[in-house]
């Protein structure tokens, strides 16, 4: 996946160089900040991706990919403060490094320049890119509340978290697909197609999350293994394995652990022989399989690009890290 | 005001037509909560004040004209949660209904829907349209920062003061009044001086809501006299005050008050035997002076809209409510 990595490149240098240096400082630093943390900038490698998919220079797609990374960003600080989180890629979260209102406002601001960079297409496609993005960011938002809502009820349906990782997931990949291929001049019905592409990737990509945090090696992964378990998270495993024994699952939720390794390591027997982890992976290669049909539906023309691109949905739906 | 008043009737049955039952709840019903609560729908009227006068239908800028009440009404629940208010128009702040995660994500999402209505305009004209929103909510976002940091600061200068008030309030009526004369047809130059006459007249409405919140008539004003002064707030009259006797101003800094009357009788007799009353009555007499001469220079076509627009800006500066 060499072109990908470089369009991470050229995002990162990108970054770099655009300017948060600005008055009043309490309002640009945070973004500066939170945007130097890092993370894989997959989405905008993605936009540029997209737009030589279809003949485009990735320059074209370049302020727009900006503006899906900046949004990200503006996400994860709003998402900070709900969560009361307090690292953020091992680093303070912004809330805490500055305060709470700092936190909101800079990441209010942070939403309108994601806008400023997005609006810097061509006008004949801005309002077909605007109308993606604006649809993205609010299902987004809803996703996160659909997250938050999870929380405090008993049972959540197979459906309704698909839904809720979808929009909370998986429309930013699809919508970051999806304005590369317009700025790179795609047909809108080319466009859909890699915005479907997208969305399955991205839902495969979640599953496999959800398939790691209970059986991935602590050591590739970066964190203890069992999280979700551990917080009674309504992933698909859980909701699977409810499905699946139901009885079982309710012996395990009145049973108190002596620790927190037994919970774990009971939560994934249970979900190993009660098929849960056999049913999650099926669902997660048959979204693979779903985004690789759409991409193959997409006509674009660099066929090297379309292999990449295949290539890296296979890689987030099979990763071990 | 005959025709403004049509305008904020316009907008408040457009407002009530707006679908918010939408899922899940607790992102929409604050929306449609924070709207239902009133306000004087001046921006949006202005809007359609600004395309009329252009010789555009009212409704064409309907849509864009309701985006900045959407953009208006998030910015006063992120606000409310910053200030860590109560109540807003009398009834309980969405932070306080709900709670602060709602409100943090509701108003995210709110600024989202502003966009979406904002991007209802011609293709030919959504650059431009777009990118005065997004400056107006980037500076809106900026005076915030900047009069939350003039609480910590022992001084303001005049100027430091006038750049605030024009970015937290004058920015969204100059906006208001830019993007609905684009609708209308008008031309860069005319919208732009649209503009310049709706920063002023904002800049002049600020300085009048100073004056009122010392020497208004509380029955009418609606609240109780000289809440900036209790608060110590460097509002003009604070700034003018000490530049113009600031050994009283120390005196008075200094002084324990028996109770909050007589703080408020010590400083308004200060504001006024200063110069200090006056000299901000001259300010806002300049600001709205400002104001006609920009709405004389844009060249729009219903010279009775044109007056009306001009009485409009006269009773902002002069009102005693």
């Amino acid at each position: 996946m060499d072109k990908i990595q470089d369009y991470v490149k050229l995002v990162e240098s990108s970054l770099e160089e655009q300017n948060f240096d600005l008055q009043p400082v309490e309002l640009y630093q945070p973004m500066a900040y939170i945007l130097s943390l890092g993370g894989k900038r997959l989405r905008p490698a993605l936009s540029l991706a997209a737009c030589e998919l279809f003949g485009g220079k990735a320059e074209h797609a370049l302020m727009p990919a900006l503006g899906i990374e900046v949004f990200h960003n503006f996400s994860l600080v709003h998402d900070d403060i709900m969560d009361e989180a307090d690292l953020r890629r091992g680093q303070a979260t912004v809330h805490k490094k500055w305060n709470r209102d700092i936190a909101i406002l800079s990441g209010d601001a942070m939403l309108v320049k994601a806008y400023q960079y997005i609006a810097q297409v061509d006008a004949q496609i801005l309002p077909s890119v605007l109308a993606c993005f604006s649809q993205t960011a609010l299902e987004i938002c809803e996703g996160q509340q659909r997250d938050m809502n999870f929380e405090s009820r008993p049972e959540v349906s197979e459906a309704e978290y698909l839904e809720m990782i979808r929009e909370k997931t998986a429309v930013l990949l699809g919508a970051a697909l999806k304005i590369g291929a317009l700025c790179g001049g795609a047909s809108e019905a080319s466009a859909d197609s890699l915005y479907h592409f997208g969305i399955n990737a991205g839902l495969a990509f979640q599953i496999q999350d959800d398939l790691l945090d209970a059986f991935g090696d602590p050591k590739k992964v970066g964190k203890k293994a069992g999280g979700d378990i551990l917080q009674d998270k309504k992933t698909l495993l859980r909701i699977y394995s409810r499905e699946l024994d139901s009885k079982a699952c309710d012996t395990l939720m009145e049973t108190s652990f002596i620790n927190e390794e037994s919970k774990v390591e009971a939560w994934c027997e249970l979900i190993t022989l009660s098929g849960a982890k056999a049913k999650a992976e099926a669902k997660r290669d048959h979204f693979l399989k779903e985004a690789l049909d759409s991409l193959e539906a997409a006509h674009g023309e660099n066929q090297a690009l379309k292999v990449e691109l295949g290539q890296f949905a296979t890689w987030l739906s099979q990763r071990d890290r």
